[in-house]
């Protein structure tokens, strides 16, 4: 490679004739030079076109400027790659503003997110991280609370640092409501795996909310958010004869594999059983038959994450601080629930 | 925030009671202390557990240990998020096997993108960048030459830094090589953008090898890689009397569109037309016929363009190096092509 071309303090400092501690002086506004030093040391600097480095910055205010971000899922969900490709979006959208860097990370394992959490701290390259899909026994809020690093948790708040809270409540009352809308009585609903922490209350806020209304709920949870599992927990519910009328899936990949099996099975979709999708994507559309779905703004939660953890950094939010993401989901209706309301 | 709880060099000195141009000869094992004083320095040092931190080994070493990379299409682009999370995947997992961070950012416009090339050189906040969908008349390559930005081009090379090349003749020869297979003697494609070079250098080898293989050969430029451009460009063909019996097209989300379009037209797919994309992903397998796709490996792309920057930087490659990624793409026969081969 070519010599770097970046000016350093040495460079001004050969240019001027002084000290490179001169040259910090004049650069940081210090006392301890003339006047006239200072002076024309400032007009080389801007002559040679002398920007203070990130690292240098990072030194002296003991700040990084960049976030980080570590993705523990596994590439091949093709859920996950939507969800998480908007909410990085959104993320590097909220800290750019503010000329934060977006540092990320994916982790075949927990113990690479954890190394990887402690390496980027003791070396000062990130301020703060951001935390996803925070898991039952999760190690990651006492590693991070241990080694004082600030954290905003994207969903859930796990006493540690501050959250952006994904409102599950408000997202199953919004499930249940359309289908009582269309009359169901007999409802199911497909959770993600019991040991992701927003699984859980989701399929609690099912069971509640559907117990308060007074109709059957059936709330199960898939091992993993594939086609396959769409596929297994159909042929299950169907062998057990407890099919409801309508079921509602974690994500379009769980419905798209359910949906299917309910065809190979001659069960008709919607008019035997109806379906829905926790997250929206083209795929919805294009399935046979189209699929109803909630929409939610991924790159948006990324974009308040970001926020949070700016405020967290600036001291304008305490630690503890939790708000609320998108309390008031939409549902894009599509055929798979086109059935005539009972009367 | 609670007091950032990482030791520093001063607080080493502190502890061992010297200065702290003491503590950084112990540390940088230079001469100018006793050999006592060095050891009970580097004792301490452990024992507080003090690490370099990224900033003061840049400085030191003039390196952030870090590499960017900025995307320009617009989030919302389907198949654009596909490549792209697989592409970014890839790069993560090549730069952090050799502890380099990956920096990204979004650019709605070309002069943000190259600003904050500007701006990461400038702030020395990554050592390079990669570079992806270059254009006609790129201004990024005469930036990045002019600051002396060490860069890899994913694609094509434009004279400076150095490329990974993906090989638009063979990608072009497989899939007319496939028709033919098909006994297909009229066929069409439809390539993205003719602003991006990959695109044009795909429809010029479309041109050239159809020419060659003696069949009749129709490419056309989409205004975007969109259904609304699928659709658009089925219509025109369609109303000049130009449809050919097989139609390939740079992404699924266009075939979609088109492939939408012939069924309202009343034509068959694959009886009157056969389509196939030339990028793979679960829609290909959902849609109605499912899509025959040539499928290849995104992440190993990205991988392959982090392991030229780091041969780069570290002086194994030189400027002007181009590899070329996936010289063997394959073909996932599905439904939209399912049509007997003429006898």
């Amino acid at each position: 490679m070519a010599a770097d071309p970046r000016p350093t303090i040495r460079d001004i400092a050969r240019e001027a004739g002084v000290s490179t501690t001169a040259v910090s002086f004049a650069l940081n506004n210090r006392p301890g030079i003339s006047v006239a030093t200072r002076e024309r040391i400032l007009q080389l600097a801007e002559d040679l076109g002398w920007t203070p480095s990130i690292a240098a910055r990072a030194l002296s205010s003991q700040r990084a400027r960049a976030v980080g971000l570590i993705i523990g899922r596994p590439l091949g969900s093709f859920a996950g790659e939507r969800f998480f490709f908007h909410f990085m979006m959104g993320v590097e959208r909220g800290l750019s503003a503010h000329r934060y860097s977006f540092v990320f990370h994916t982790a075949a394992e927990m113990s690479d997110e954890l190394d990887t959490y402690r390496r980027w701290w003791a070396e000062r390259r990130v301020d703060a991280v951001i935390v996803v899909d925070l898991l039952q026994d999760d190690p990651r809020p006492a590693l991070l609370a241990e080694s004082g690093i600030p954290a905003v948790f994207a969903g859930d708040f796990p006493g540690y640092g501050a959250a952006v809270m994904s409102d599950e409540e408000a997202l199953m009352r919004r499930v249940i409501d359309y289908g009582r809308s269309l009359g169901i009585e007999s409802m199911g609903y497909v959770a993600g795996p019991q040991s992701i922490v927003h699984s859980d209350r989701r399929l609690r806020a099912f069971a509640e909310l559907t117990t308060a209304a007074g109709i059957s709920g059936m709330g199960v949870a898939a091992d993993d958010y594939t086609v396959e599992a769409g596929h297994d927990i159909v042929r299950q519910l169907h062998a057990a004869g407890d099919l409801p009328h309508f079921i509602a899936f974690d994500n379009e990949v769980l419905c798209l594999g359910a949906t299917r099996e309910l065809v190979a099975q001659g069960i008709r979709v919607p008019d035997d059983v109806a379906v829905m999708s926790l997250e929206d994507s083209q795929l919805c559309e294009v399935m046979v038959p189209a699929v109803t779905a909630i929409r939610r703004d991924s790159a948006e939660f990324g974009e308040q994450c970001a926020a949070l953890v700016l405020d967290l950094l600036d001291g304008r939010a305490e630690a503890g601080t939790s708000v609320v993401f998108d309390p008031a989901p939409e549902v894009i209706e599509r055929a798979s629930t086109a059935i005539a309301p009972a009367s």
